[in-house]
């Protein structure tokens, strides 16, 4: 994928949400994904402005991987794509909440959530 | 609140969980917390091993507060307090979801959630 950041302010995270973002100390904030019809929480991702910026303007579920430091489509490599249906930012503009239509499994091990498998209570 | 450390190993997390945690530099996780009833995504709070602890043990979400370094049991102060309903871990270990019962609005706006007030697509 080219980086947007080479065509210039066209594809820059409006500064209006950029404003209200409180990013951690990486520049990131936890995105929260639910499934809109079955209202599961999918997953949590990350989003640095250009990921939202990407979300945003793509209608695809787009993160941050911390572990490999490089921006990820969700479902690119699997299929298991989110379209994104919308976006809300919490009270004190530091979490998203990112509502998707979700195409098969949301986790990389196939489960439906990243929090099927392992119940504490 | 007493501080439950003073009490010895009766108090701490059980080690097998304290084991698949992921923690972040603070030794912090982000915790989704969702209403069991409506599915809302209400709030996300952050806990270390003591909060979850705490949360697990008397059934009250209880968080760590970045902001005041203090913990803090939800509707402690407001009434609006969460039982809670169900905990769960995320597939990498670094991400909890905890399903509650929230007596009134869980945002701190009076908000139902704190998703209500910002919508960015």
């Amino acid at each position: 994928m080219t980086a947007p950041e080479t065509l210039g302010d066209v594809t820059s995270l409006d500064p209006a949400v950029a404003a209200r973002l409180k990013r951690d100390a990486d520049g990131l904030v936890p995105a929260v994904v639910q499934d809109a019809t079955t209202r599961d929480v999918l997953m949590v991702g990350w989003m640095d402005d250009e990921a939202l910026h990407r979300t945003l303007t793509t209608g695809r579920g787009t993160y941050w991987s911390r572990s490999r430091q490089e921006y990820w489509v969700k479902g690119e490599t699997s299929g298991h794509v989110q379209v994104v249906r919308g976006v809300r930012l919490d009270c004190d503009g530091d979490t998203l909440l990112v509502t998707v239509d979700q195409t098969g499994g949301a986790c990389h091990t196939g489960d439906t959530t990243c929090f099927d498998a392992d119940q504490l209570l």
